[in-house]
């Protein structure tokens, strides 16, 4: 775990003050650079020491055969794993021929910032060699999010007492060695060797070209430099199949820094040929070159001002939370915001983490935050879905159902789940998608992409869900079988959460294709079909036990035994770790929000009094062994009134990977909780719903804070809420002249640049709802 | 699939007239000879062409690594795979330089006898060499049942026409190449490299030992030979790590035979020395050449003429029956014969089908019958069980569970199931073996097995369901998220077949514990455990369907949806190979009796009316993909009267393996489907049941037989049953005076030699179930 306080808290940085071996992997996730296409961990420059070497290409994965004891119909047998691609980022130091390591010598400083602001990563280092030589190296390194397939160092080393020999190594290192796996079924499986296919070099510009040996994919690495510094200065390159070096060689004086700025581009492609990938990383190349440093680092920072313009969250009241929120905010941008064509994984590019598989936290909860903040992203996540189509019309088939099966984990489309009770099984992921397709075309009102994109999506995906479930004899619809997000049931039948989900996403499609009756003809969708799946989503099973007075997370689940949680000790946890699945599934103990999350989600399902039930019923079995399900708790929370427990919940959320809560932050941030500190704030606290036409707010904070702002776009229009403890103030910002909303239920007309203040309602909460022993909000005392 | 009237129909004899090498593999195992502690397939004399060669030792077996493409806690990492040992039934023959294979030439005659009172496997061939010489071979092949490590071939082979030179090799050949292994699950993962320890030669007698790599255990097999015959005759022998031969050189003349008796004697242990393994097979050996050839064949058949006397079961009206009835017991016999101290696999030693393990079938379908007609091999099967409770406290205790699980899947007692759905989720095995000790306990009055394994066997598995179910707020004892037999459906509530076992599992722990005061004591039991077992067992929940009058086989069945049989061709049966399971196990299809099973074993559990319309709802939903089914069904379709059908399901059962239904024979028999032919022809034919000391008869014939006569042996008496149409006749052939026994129902109070006259009353059954579309039973057709 990341020791408090490693990180300064600042409003729009991150700054580590010295440097921790012992977290050296989990920094090099929270400092990690990415654009969406590219992926830098922040491995010091010199290559070592490392705690996980990784550069990543979003799509660029090797296969690998999926193992089982006893064979089954329809297992995937091949898997997919993001390989660490050639290593752009190295620039070894000899100082007068000694290899500048932090681990020998004396390290006098050693300083990283991440600059929100500037989408930056600096280090600033003054060491002392063995042998008593002082050098200050200065980086600044950066993952363009406007020039997509460039990154780029400035690498900076100077003198601080005499003149010194120094000599910079600049290097494309393919098939670095990796450090051994272990049991952790959630990091990754092994390396793969990539097949070097081409090296050539022209001046101190050099380029890679590798193959992988099962995927059909080929990669291009290439890097150019410019040499800046007094004197003497030599300078060559060179390339071998796995190696391109340029090597500078200087007599350095204080005061007179050596300055070595080095671009980095990428491309890869399943088709391309090595001519062509090769031209095309040389072509970004030079586009680069022509762009020059400091207009990289301008346009840079233009973007994210852009970014931050739209989408920025702003709270008073806690400093480490407002951090942790830019922060969680500017990592999910990074993994999505030129992610064109292709997945938003789990980490994001930061880690290999689940092999750099993509579930449903993409569209559950990545692209809320995005469609709001950055819709582009959110559209090209979804369109990435929707290329992946006859891969999931494939997967149904075999499965024996109609229209789509979207694999609950992928890289390029195809099941990679070797489990299925809780992969194939784990439908949801299909709902998942449709409404975030759907909410995306509310919200931005993308009639193109609705037109073309979304409604297959919701067509394909209704079609899956009549096919899967089946009206009773009493004409309920059923869905028999599944599993819900809570991984700690599996198999179960009427999961409430995926039956709301299937609800939605079966009057979706009904309506979009009443919408767009041509295009849903071209589809096959006739009238009888869309009937069918009003049919379904009216009729549709929501178990509920009367005798509690609550609903069930699936049919009988609150006849199942509780978990021990009073024999359970800390170090059991997370329980998947310590006990069969057998046993944890058929009890009541619930790894994650799941009708939590329903409840989040479908919020209109429930009454507020079934909500404050429901809430406390499964907070007494909630552990929450997974990241994601402290922001959707502080949602629920935050509506319930039970606002103490809704901002420790937040503070979880948001400081998942800054404080390393879960332990496995060296894997890669966690995209889906850092994304949910967004939810936590803008859905809980912010109180915010959308259904068609209507957008609604219900503020509301925690004593701990005293001010809320957030804007959300809303069909060209832009909201501003700002909240106090007593009231909130709706601005309309552009957009539409007028706009109605809901403040707390009540309709608010706004009108352009003339703010609307509300009183907010008091609320009562009943008393504050518990948690199984030691499973209460890391909140509070991780980050007091 | 073998051909109708491959077999000749006969009463205790099964002959294969002409070699059909397109069901090599199949006849292999039908002819297979074992004694339960050795088994031989029945590959050629001359070792090719076979479909699988295979020696197997009972418990012999090598480890593997069971891989997972997504790890789990308490997933099983080594799984155990019975190994093909050194093979010893080799003897090639040289006829004039030219090999004998059946391939070339001209085969004149093949004809292959296995007789069930000799205990023999006898092969009559004659044979044109492609150079035109005929010679005749015969051979009879036995596995002692008498001294256990003892198999012996007699050889003959003699010249038809002319002098001939002929040359016999007679071996020891271990590490035999094995053919490839294709994608069914159910056949045996991969062969073992067994590692040469010894070889030695001493005359015509020879002994290699081998050593497994991962498992620890080590091997002998020593062969001597004795040689005779007219004229001149050279012999020697040699032996090398992986090969002993002794070799024959003689001229023979028409008429006068050359004959060579071989003995081969196997010996194998996980704890004793190479010299220790060496001797005892040399010892076992010289005793064996001390009995000679006649009297081995002659203690053979005194052996079975005991064990036909106590257990024939005898039909008139059906020829390939009474045939079919006798094969499946003689298999079940060589299978428990001598299994002291080890399992009785599902294949017994006939193939390496199931890597050679041993199921839950060894208690619930093997043990009936042996506890009735033989019941050392019962007791010896118990006690293997008993041997094994410390691995199952083991695995108890990593599931997080009180008492013993016994394993899915084994040879050696450590659970080798690598899909836990389907394996570790299948409790109900630990009630099958508790119950059987029971069995055995109530039949045979056995009170030191009672005292010193049984009781032990009967608490820890009540302990087990004590701690695996909970009392729900209703008082109701709930067992949930495990498996029934049925492998068509998984990890279901209260599944009726495992709730109905595991009740007569806990009130017999607390009778056992009762009746035992001491011996339960000193296992920790006290009046408050034993308490709890019965309150358990008195609140057990058995589903019922009141809208359709219909017990469940798990909460909820029957509202799942129905499996689309009209639209599933038939050669996508068996399902699991054509269907996903998360598909199969959220439907209504049953792959094997269950609830009916469950009808079958607690009958006082139900209605009469409950089990025909229990049995009518569930026929229209089984398509019997598994060979455990048809037996069962055939007990429960005669109990409602559907004679005809139970008539069908009963010669479906027995002829499993004589005409291959299942097109798997090749992997060795199926035991339980034979055994389930007796327990067929005596559970539902005879309706035999016993509970404590009420033994009850229920006889019924279908209209296709005319005489059923059995012996069931009880508590040291012997009553002999023969049932025609209109009447039983009950004998109390020995053991007490009077023995008070039910005929339907109505007690009837025997004496010795005194044969007792019953009616039998009518029945008058509902309508005759269907099934689904061509699921109905192979009897009929498959065997006309």
């Amino acid at each position: 775990m990341i020791r408090h306080g490693a990180f300064q808290v600042a409003p729009w940085t991150v700054r580590e003050k010295t440097l921790d071996l012992d977290v050296l992997a989990q920094s090099e996730s929270v400092f990690a650079l990415s654009n969406g296409h590219i992926g830098l961990r922040a491995n010091l420059d010199e290559g070592e020491p490392f705690g996980l070497p990784g550069t990543y290409l979003n799509g660029f994965y090797e296969g690998r055969p999926l193992p089982y004891a006893e064979a089954g119909f329809g297992y995937p047998e091949s898997g997919q794993m993001v390989v660490n691609a050639t290593n752009g980022k190295l620039i070894r130091l000899l100082v007068e021929d000694e290899p500048f390591d932090v681990r020998y010598g004396e390290l006098r400083r050693h300083e990283r910032v991440l600059d929100m602001r500037a989408g930056t990563l600096t280090r600033d280092v003054e060491w002392c060699s063995p042998t008593r030589q002082v050098v200050r190296v200065r980086t600044i390194r950066l993952v363009s999010l406007v020039q997509r397939a460039i990154a780029a160092i400035l690498y900076e080393v100077e003198p601080v007492d005499e003149p010194l020999r120094v000599v910079l190594q600049s290097e494309l290192v393919a098939n670095e060695p990796l450090p051994a796996v272990k049991g952790d079924p959630r990091t990754a499986a092994a390396e793969a060797d990539l097949v070097g296919e081409h090296a050539a070099v022209h001046g101190l510009r050099a380029v890679l070209v590798h193959s992988t040996q099962q995927s059909g994919l080929r990669m291009a690495a290439a890097m150019d430099h410019l040499v800046e510094g007094p004197g003497d200065i030599d300078s060559d390159a060179e390339a071998d199949a796995d190696l391109a070096r340029a090597t500078v060689t200087a007599q350095i004086q204080p005061g007179a820094p050596l300055r070595l700025t080095k671009l980095i581009a990428y491309g890869w492609s399943h088709e391309r040929s090595m001519p062509a990938v090769r031209d095309q990383v040389e072509a970004a190349l030079a586009e680069a070159r022509h762009t020059g440093w400091d207009a990289l680092c301008k346009h840079q920072r233009e973007f994210l001002d852009g970014f931050w313009e739209r989408g920025d969250v702003e709270i008073e009241g806690e400093p480490r939370l407002q951090q942790a929120l830019r922060f969680g905010m500017f990592h999910v941008l990074q993994a999505g915001a030129r992610n064109e064509g292709r997945a938003i994984p789990a980490k994001g590019l930061t880690g290999s983490g689940y092999d750099g598989h993509a579930f449903w936290d993409t569209e559950v909860y990545a692209l809320p935050m995005l469609t709001h903040a950055f819709p582009d992203a959110s559209r090209d996540a979804l369109q990435w879905r929707h290329s992946t189509l006859d891969r999931a019309r494939q997967r149904a088939k075999q499965l024996g159902l109609e229209g789509a099966a979207f694999p609950w984990r992928t890289i390029s489309g195809e099941e990679c789940s070797g489990y299925w009770p809780a992969g194939t099984a784990a439908f949801h992921v299909n709902a998942g998608i449709a409404n975030a397709a759907s909410r995306y075309v509310n919200v931005t009102k993308d009639d193109r992409f609705a037109r073309h994109y979304g409604l297959e999506l919701l067509v394909e995906t209704a079609r899956l869900w009549r096919s899967l479930g089946h009206h009773d004899a009493a004409g309920r619809f059923r869905i028999d079988g599944v599993t819900g997000p809570d991984e700690y049931s599996a198999i179960a039948d009427n999961n409430i959460y995926t039956n709301l989900a299937a609800q939605r996403n079966l009057i979706a499609a009904a309506e979009t294709a009443e919408h767009f009756p041509k295009e849903a003809a071209s589809l096959g969708v006739d009238a009888e079909e869309a009937a069918a799946w009003r049919d379904a989503a009216n009729a549709m099973t929501i178990p509920f036990d009367e005798a509690l007075g609550v609903h069930q997370q699936a049919e009988a689940y609150t006849q199942h035994a509780t978990w021990g949680f009073d024999s359970t000790p800390p170090e059991n946890y997370p329980l998947f770790l310590n006990y069969p699945y057998f046993d944890i599934y058929r009890k009541q103990v619930v790894k994650q929000a799941d009708l939590v999350l329903a409840m989040a989600l479908f919020r209109s399902s429930f009454t507020e009094q079934e909500r404050a039930r429901n809430f406390s019923y499964y907070e007494a079995i909630t552990v929450r062994d997974s990241s994601l399900s402290a922001c959707t708790q502080a949602v629920i929370a935050a509506h319930v009134g039970q606002l103490d427990l809704a901002f420790e919940y937040m503070i979880e959320a948001a400081l998942m990977d800054l404080h390393d809560l879960e332990h496995n932050s060296r894997d890669g941030v966690h995209m889906a909780s850092l994304a949910g500190a967004w939810i936590a704030a803008v859905g809980g606290l912010g109180g915010l719903t959308e259904s068609g036409e209507h957008l609604g707010f219900a503020p509301r904070l925690p004593q701990q804070l005293n001010r809320l702002r957030f804007r959300i776009a809303f069909r060209g229009s832009v909201v501003e809420v700002e909240a106090t403890a007593k009231q909130a103030t709706y601005t309309l910002q552009m957009g539409a002249e007028e706009l109605t909303i809901t403040h707390h239920g009540e309709e608010v007309r706004l009108k352009t640049d003339s703010p609307t203040t509300k009183q907010i309602p008091a609320i009562k909460p009943g008393p504050r709802p518990t948690q199984p022993p030691g499973r209460g909000p890391l909140g509070a005392r991780g980050a007091g």
